[in-house]
This record gives C-alpha cells, structure tokens and sequence, in this order.
C-alpha cells in the first residue's frame, strides 16, 4: 500500500465508494513532485474524484515524507520516492529539457503522459533549438502532442480518449494568461499589431535557491527582466498564429510584444494586452466577441471590471476583462489566473479530465481564496 | 429560487442528490456575509456535502450579486439580501454587540445558531461589563451556550443535537491558537505562570476602512497592541480556568499574560506560550502529553519542528509543537491557524457538524494553500 | 518660536551656522503637512543645508505635534497649525483642485510656490475641464508656471529666480517615470506609436482611508485601472508633444496609450515604454542617444541591466534602461523612480533648488535605501 | 586614487573642504563589504563628513564595481577589492568566526577595529566554546574589547580614544533591541523574571541564498525558531547580568527567555520584555524610570504608545514603550529598532564616533523612512 501514513481526516470521497458516478479509478503518477508545481498536484489530485495518487517521484529522494517537501500536505501521508510511479497516466513537473527524453519510454511503457514543462508545447522542432537551445530528441512525439489550452485546443484533448499515444504538452503560465486574453481577438483575426505587459508572482519561477529571489531582494520591488525575449514568445506566437481563421489573419501574431515582470506576490498572473485592431471595432461589438466566445467555458468568465490576481487565487479560473480606449484606438485586455492552478497544475488536470473522459471540472471545484 | 445566476461550473455535488450518504440536505443562513468571515462561510458551507445556502443576510444590502462584496465569490451565483434568511441553521458573523440581542429573537423562531462573535462565548455575564461594556440582554441564553472548541466541547456540542435551543458562541481567533497550545498543560494542572505572545495577519481585524490598516501603514511593519487588556483574555482566562482537573489546578490561568501582535500578512496566527510549570517535568513526558491528548484529533497536529502559519493557510488545521527549554526550564509551545479557518469560518462549521450530527469534518477537508 | 520641542540630536547644520557657504536660509512652509507627500517633504527639507521650515499646515489641526499625523518625525519637534505659514516659499502637498485656488492668493502676498499637485502642471486651460471636471480659475497664472521636470525645464526654472511670479507645477509620479524614459526617444522625434505600462506602489494612492487600499485587498494582488482614462495622461501628452523638435516629429505623443497598475508594495513606480520608431534605429544608436541625453544630469541614471524600484527606494534618482528588441522592431524602455521622491517631494525640491539658485542637488544627496 | 567612477552628485560635503568643523578626516575600510550590513556601513559612512572611504574589501571580489553587490550604491563610484583597506579604522561585517582570527592581525598593524560579528562581544572564553562551537584565538583581545552598546558602555567607547588596542565588539540587532527595552529594568535591580519574544525581519538573516528565505517561503507566513537556544542568548545574559547594581541584583538575568521570530518584512525588529520585578513598582515609577534613564539619550526614544518597526526604519532609533499590565502584575516592554542601522551598521558607527572622539550622532542624522 503506497500511503503508509494514515490520514487524520477521513474524505468523503474515502467513504463513497471506487468513484462518483461509477466511474473506474485512474491510477496517476507525479514525476517532479517537491517543487511548487508538483505540490499543487498533489493538493489537486488528492482531492479528484476519479483519481488515485500512485506514485510520487522526486529526484534523490527516497521513501521521503511529503511533508519534507510540502511540510503543508504532511497530512495525505504520501512518500516520494526515486522510482518511477506505477500508473496510468503521469504527471511530469520537470524544469525545461528533462522530460524531452524521458517521454518516449514512458509512452513505451503504455503510460498516458501530461507534461507541464515546455518540451512538447511547440510544433516545431527547430524552435527548441532557437529558444530553448537543445535538438529536441523525438521530434515524431512532438508532432502527436496536444498543447493543452482546453479553451483553444478542447477537441484534440478529447480525442486522445481513444489515441494509443496520449501526451499533453501543457501551456506555460504566462502562454495561458496572454492567450485567454487574447483568443477572441486572434480567432476573428483582429490582432494587427499587439504588446503584452505582463505582472507574476514569483513563485513561477520556481523553488530553488537562487540569490535574487531571497525575500529581501523581492519584497517591496518590481523588475522587468527577459528583455532579450522570454522562452514563452515560442509558444505565444504558435498559438496566436495558429488562432486565426487562416495564417495571415492576425498579422500582429508574430512580432507580438512580451514584457514579463516580477512583483512581490507569491502567486498570480495579470497579463495586459495592448492591441491595435485590423479593423474599426466598437466597444459593444468587442465585449459581444468576448461573451460569445467564452459562453459555454467553465473557468474563464469575462468581467465588467479589470480584475485582480486575488479574485482567482488557489483556483482554476481565468478573468478577463476587455477594453476599447477611444482616445488611442487601442483595444486594452486584461487577464488574471493563478499561475500555479490554471497556469500550472489546475489546467493540466484540466486537460488531463478531457483526455480521460471525465467530466472537465472534475477536481477543480474549489473557489478562489481570499484575502 | 435563490440561487440566480447560475453557476458556469457544474459541481459534482449537485449532480450527487441531495446529499452524500442519504442524509439530509440542512438549509443554513449567514447574517453578515459581506465581510471576510462571511465570505469564509461561504466558500467553505458551498462546498459542504450537507448544506444548501438558503440565504446571506447583509447590511443595507437589496438583492446585491455576492460579488460586490466577494469578487471571488461571484460564480457562486448568490445574492445578499436585507432580509433576514430562511433556514434551519444560521451562521451569525456580526461585530461584538450586535448578536446579543438579536438571537433570542432567532431561537425564539426555533432557529438553531453559531454565532461568531463573543457575544455567547463567555459564562458569566458580568463579564460582558467589564471587557465588552454592555450588559448582556439574555443571561438565561448564555448560561444554554456552548463555548465551540470541539477539541474542549465536543460532549456538550454533541449533545445540541438534541436540545430544543442551540446556541454555540464560537471561539475567538486568538484564543483558539492559545488554548489548542496550552489545553494539554491545562488539562494536566501544569501551568503555574503563563505569558501568551501572539502573531496575527491583518484580516482579523476585519473589513471596515481604517487609517491604521491601510497597505502602506501595514506593510513592513510589526506593532504590538491591546496592552491594557485585549477582549479576548476573558475566554481565555474563562476556559484556562475551566481546562483543569480543578479549580485552582492552574495557579497561571487567571493572570495569564497575553500580548497580540499584528504583522504584515493577511492570514495567519502563531500564538507562542511561555510558561512555568507546576512541577519538574521532563521533555519525553511533554511530548507524550500533547500527542496523547491530541491523538484523536483530525483537526490537530503535534509537529516536530515549530510550524509556520503558511502550513495551514486555507485550511481548518492547528499544529502545536511543545518544548522544553532546559537553560530556564519553561515550557515553549508554539500553535498555528489560519484564524479565518480553524479561527472562525471552519470552527463554526466544525461545531456545526458536531451539532447536526455530521461528520466532524464534513465540508472541512480541503488542503492547505502554499505557498 | 515655532519649534517647540527641541530635537535631542542635535545636527551639524545647526552648528554650522546659518548656512554652507555664506548662503542665506529660505524660509520655507508646507500646505499639507500631514499627507505622504507632505511627510517626505518634511524629511527632506529638515535636512536641506539651505533651508528653515518655518510653518506646516494640516487641515483641521490646530498645533498638533508633528508625531500624531507622522510618527516617524517626531523627533523634529514640529506641529501642524491651521494657520497658514510664515514663509518665503510654500509647497503645496493638497488633493488635486484644492490648490487652484488657494496659489492667486499666496502670490498676491508675494509667496512662491511650488505646487505638487495637478492644478498647474496643465498648459491648456481646457485640459482642466477635459480630465479633472473644473475650470482653472486663474488661467492667466497657469500661462507663467513652470512644469517642474528639471531634465526638461531646467532653463525655465532657472530663469524664475528673477520672476516676480514663481510658480512650479511639480509633476505627477506616473508622468515623471514615463518622460525620464521617453525624453530621449522624444527629442529626436523618434515616436511613432507607445504605450507606456506602469506599476505602482500604493503609497501613490495617498493617505485617506479607502476599503481598497486595505492591507487585505491589496496585499497578494496586482491590479490594472484606470482603463477609461487615467488624469496624467494629460501630463503626459503635453510633455511628449512639447519635447519633439517640432509639433508633428512624434506622431505618436497624442495618442500615448497609458495603463496603471497597483502592486503590493509601498513605493516605487516601474514604467515600461512599448515604442515602435519613426524610423529604423540601431542598438548602439539609442545607447548613445540615452547616454548623451543624460550625462549632465545628476538624477537619472542610464543603466545597462533593467532597473529594480528597490535600488532607488528614498531617493531622487531615476534609473533608466533602453533595449531595442530585434524581433519585434519595438524599443522597449524601463524606468525606475520612488513615487515619494523624485515622484514627488524631491522633484520638488530639486526644482525649489533651481528656481532659488541653489546647487541642484541641495538636499538631495542621500543614498537609496536598500533592502 | 581609489574611488574611480566619478560620482554625478557632487556632495557638499566634498565642497566643504576635509571637515566640518575642521576636525581630521578618518580613513576607514569596510571588510566584508558586500552584505546586507556592509551595504549599510557604506551608505550611512559614505555621508559621514569626519569620514573618507578608503578601502572596501569582499571575497573573491577583485577590484568589482560596488554596484555589483549594491545596486542601489552604484553612484557612489566605490569598488570591492580583494585585499585589505588601507585605513586608520576597520569595520568588519563578517559571518561569526571569521574575524576572530583576523582581528589580532588588524590590531597588530595598528589599526582600529569595530567588529559587527559576535567574536569580540562575549567577555567569558568558554562562552564562545558552548554558543558558538569554538575555541576563541585571542581571549588577551577579548578582555580588552568593549561590548558596543553606547547607552551602556559610553565610558567605556569613549576611553578608546586614547588606548593603544581600540577593539569594538557591535552588538547582534536581538540583543540592542532587548536591551534597550530591560535596561532602565536591570540597572535598577528589578528583573525576577522576563521572557523576551521578538519578532524580526528577514534582512537580519543574511544575505546568502538558502531555501527557507526565499520569497515564496518567507511571504504570507511567520515562524517561530531558535527554541533549542538562540546565540544571541549570550549576550543578553551576560549585559543584563552586568547592568545590575550588583551580581544578584536581577535574579532573573541568568534565565531569560528568548523566542525570535521571522517576520514577513525586510527591515526591523520588535522586541517584547514580559517581567515580573522584584518588587511592587506602580506605573508612574515605571514611566518615570525610564524617561530619566534615557533622558539624555539622543537614540533612545521613550515613548507613550506601542512603537512600530516602520517608525524607525532606515534611521538609528530606537523607540521604547513600558507598560503596567495591573491585571497580571507584568510589566511589559515594546522597543523597537531598525535592525540594519542601530541593530548593526548605524550602533556601529555611533560606537566609532564615541571611540574616535566625535559627535555621537555624526553621520547619523538621517531621518526615518516611512512609508
């Protein structure tokens, strides 16, 4: 029995049977699991209906406490270990470049495969060697992989229920955040020329030590940094390109601007879009564009007001909020998510739901936490 | 129907039936829902397996979108209204005053209550004179309360179940991080001299627009206050007292020292405890006395190292770590809460899961937040 | 005498004398003492070798200690009076209309004055129906103020040390971050299209009490506003058209996009300029350009890394960074400045400084504080 | 000539001629140069007008831009180097137990030391053997060293004007906030028992990067450490058993208790005195013992309400409450510094002036930072 502690508290879930609904158990693993992406895996799977943890991976770690890690889930009494987990399908919260060959045996091993680093985001090949600097090693991988944004790519995910080889490359923080702004604009090929100012926490950059992310060094301060062209454009301008309703629709898509900044928060992402439109575009026909596009999604609400990082904190939602500035002629969007949930670990289980077959808010039901 | 708007995400819950288990659906009721530990409420009573939010009653509020109060609320799709609610149960969360005279009124129409302020914590209505300034308008009220420390009460909020008026004054925030400290060397007859030194986040001094808790009057700072006397030392004499084999096992109770301290972060108490003991007492003893006296809590943890509030941030979880400093012999304990959670909004629910014959911890399960 | 305490540290500018150098002390006062701006005032001029501050005035205080309004100063000993002060220059620390007003009658009995707020920093008398709702009751004084950017203005300030009328309207915090980061680009009439993305401290939102600022609602959040027009944009389309070697060289002043943020921390304002050029510019070329522009000057530095607000906390230096992005074409300029300092106060006083005669640094010299 | 890069600002001081007040000018280095506390030493010593910089040395740093550890100190134009300043007077900012064996070198080339670690505090040997692991390599230079403290040891600093061997041995920030706070206490014999809880922020521990002072860590969250003995436990017990009248005076010096806590901010400590005294003492003896023990103090300020750590931040003050719990028969101590400035770099400095025959409050005029 993989977790050896007891947990205190008793779940609902514990005492309802296999699953809701009848629906048979999935084994996951999570590959990667001391950082801040696994631990909010964990908080999430835990909780999934469907779902039971199996495994849980960590380099040089063995048979370690979760609490040494995540002294918060102490409690789930989970282990992590060297070895790789046994389960249907893994989780894989890896830095850039550790995944990339890893993949390929675990699909050979039969697993179903969720990435959250960048190694099968992008299409193209040589992109990995332009941005990310190494030859992507299985380049036929890539070409099956899905880029998990459900609200732009919700058909492809469903359509790995049946496929024999299923991996998920799930999008970056600040990809999600741009995108969801974004994609109303990009799909009715609107974007002519296009900035995005964007503000996150700092925990998107992860949990080891580094000097200038000493809590003296970030509290009370903001940088810019990334001047010289942050990994993500890759993935932005893929998606916004591919957006359109054909290649040259939206052609702002690729010389699209990306300023990302670091404030003193833990968690959030605000990402501001400065758009000059192909087109005139009224103010009631943009915010028609963006209720209509976003009517029938679950986790992203379009608001009359721009909204905070702290409207969406610990949960799966994204905020957007669009604006016609009729002194510029510039269409403004604003757009908040958690970066560790629906930038993270909330929107590859997200993704990994359509994949699976269950109901797409399985698991992500909890609201936000605030203040 | 109350509920309005329609929530974009389906829960499993209402898919589910009316409730887990066949048990019936309680319609419970928040009067004060605008403010934080309203808003706490409702994030945590929405989730509940047991509960239907029948209605939130608010200050000068008509029928206002919960989002006005709560932003991160908003997809819940209630509303708050000026009239009182229709419901079986109702959570009071009022300042100190208010509630005293309005709940005789409430159980007179057979309504069963937790109330969140200190207006049914304390036994001894002279009490009320002397630290909150008012005579108490329903001693025979008070004298039915129970005092909502499950892990204290838990026999007497069991027995509610039953009883034709039920009446729990939930506990203070800084109260519950002391005594969940200090209970085991209460119940023991150990303390002999106690000094309690308490660090709180801001939200505990509510919502309400004050100069003093302005960000960047806040912000990197730490002040010390309530030096003449804090409200909250009534309960805590009042139950330090009681916690005893005997009256006067505890010699410390009455002249405990209590000093709080509001630093700069939202959430979070860490209440540290110096005391003298009664006896020698060695550090294998101590250590065997907390965990045996917490052993069947799901709510409390005996941790090894001194825990952080951040371990507990979201979540109705206490941890209390205990140590014996040989150099000047005092006992050191040191207890986390998030005091919106096992502080207010998850104790209330926890006492009214004891009350209603529910799983303790029904509704109450989800993980901590971090970072 | 109006210091009535007596500061129990004793300066080495008292023992000096009356001033360094033979020069005589200004008497200064300070309508607004008991605002941010005003305490930074005080700070800063208690400490200018040139300078006696003979009067602080504060509404509704009637000789208060200086303590009650700023803790921190206490031991200068002041008090707020209601009275106007006795002084040969004022500074205006009010609520934007509020000096408008009230500056005809401080001329009329021969004050100068240094406004810092909006009320006349505007050229066009139109400007102050069009972004602040009211019309300028002394358009004929707006026609001889100076708009009191010393990197722009310098001769202008000079030049009314010989003014029968001295009249500076101190610029905004936005508008100061924004024009240090775009002069350069301005003056050689290189903007074709900008957007300028800024993000702030709170303490820029000033003192009143506002459910907003709160702690809570601030802290682990970022915030966009202003979408409909923020009022500096006025400031700021004037200086930007003004700076231009004609009117038409920069065909993107007018249309300038603006977006504010609010980001957990007390001071400090990040301006990212998004810029496309009129024509092709290379990387060197705009290094020279910025370094040329600003090598006299002894406020604004030109850096090679992006800036961090930190490193200019309680200070007036400005610290600009310029990085042409060859991908996109953009140039892409951030500029650092403390919202207090050289966003207020101490561009103030550099400009006192310039329009007195004194050296340009007077009172300015003190180090950043960091962390 | 040492300092290379030209600074832009030129400061009166450097138009002022080599003094003021025609005193010598002291050459002084700073080893240690780039930390928090080296960062410090240099911005207040920089504005020191008795003072001239000669040398600052780091590790492995040669002939390094200071802008390169201190961003924020670039204007100054200074570089670390590698060797050892050549200088009249030493500070050094060293870990514990790097300068232990460094001072008797120092001192044998004549040159006058103002030690900021702890190897110079402690009087008794063996102390060192027992807090900090080692065996001390000059016990001779121990005896002669002065502990730094001003408001205790004045007769002391100042005889080291005219001492062959001048070694100053700088308080840690914990033991000057304590103390501060129990002087007036000790000196008066009252001390029976004190528990002192205090409340840091995180500048205090370093600046190397380690896991648990990262932002993500640190932020939102506070935490007690340190239970099983604080080094600076040493220190207090040694000064306050020292203050008394005579040996026995507080019997409750020897068993002080000492809780630091983290606190999520970047500057300031709060120290709060729980006493039980040795005899009856009303409220109006207390405030009157402490207004005369520190009426002639120019750092020490007595104040009537609960001070705050944001009231001193950036500036050598240190604030000081007393209260009478009448309840408990406590007295109860708030003092507050700023724990880089007179919990470090300034006490140091105030120590230097007193050693080498200045003003106490040279250098140290700088005003308080707030907000």
């Amino acid at each position: 029995m993989y977790r050896q502690a007891t947990m205190a508290m008793t779940s609902s879930r514990d005492v309802a049977g296999p699953s809701i609904g009848g629906r048979a158990t999935i084994r996951v693993g999570i590959i990667g699991a001391a950082g801040y992406v696994g631990g909010e895996l964990i908080r999430i799977l835990e909780r999934h209906p469907d779902v039971r943890i199996t495994g849980l991976q960590g380099r040089d770690r063995d048979h370690e406490p979760i609490g040494a890690a995540h002294p918060h889930l102490a409690r789930t009494g989970y282990h992590v270990e060297s070895a790789l987990p046994d389960a249907d399908v893994v989780f894989l919260a890896l830095p850039h470049g550790a995944s990339a060959a890893l993949v390929p045996d675990l699909v050979a091993r039969g697993l179903r495969v969720v990435d959250l680093g960048a190694d099968y985001r992008l299409r193209d090949p040589a992109d990995y060697v332009r941005w990310y600097g190494f030859e992507h090693p299985a380049p036929e991988l890539l070409a099956k992989a899905v880029y998990g944004l459900p609200e732009q790519h919700r058909a492809e995910l469903l359509a790995l229920q049946d496929a024999e080889v299923a991996i998920v490359g799930s999008p970056g923080c600040y990809p999600t955040a741009s995108l969801l702004g974004l994609y109303p604009l990009a799909r009715a090929g609107l974007i002519a020329d296009v900035v995005v100012d964007a503000k996150s926490g700092v925990s998107g950059a992860g949990r080891a030590a580094k000097a200038e992310l000493m809590y003296s060094e970030v509290n009370e301060s903001v940088r810019a940094y990334g001047l010289s062209g942050h990994r993500h454009i890759s993935e932005l301008v893929q998606e916004l390109k591919a957006a359109g309703p054909d290649e040259g629709a939206n052609p702002g898509a690729g010389s699209v601007g990306f300023l990302p900044h670091l404030v003193p928060m833990q968690r959030g992402i605000l990402a501001a879009g400065h758009v000059r439109a192909t087109r005139d575009v009224g103010a009631a026909e943009l915010r028609d564009l963006y209720e209509t596009e976003y009517a029938g999604e679950q986790f992203v609400e379009v608001v009359e007001q721009p909204p905070t990082t702290s409207q969406v904190r610990g949960s799966n939602v994204a905020r957007v909020h669009v604006h016609l500035d009729e002194r510029t002629g510039r269409i403004v969007v604003v757009s908040v998510i958690d970066n560790l949930v629906k930038g993270a670990a909330g929107q590859a289980v997200q993704a990994f739901n359509l994949m699976q077959g269950l109901p797409e808010a399985a698991g992500l039901e909890q609201l936000p936490l605030a203040p």
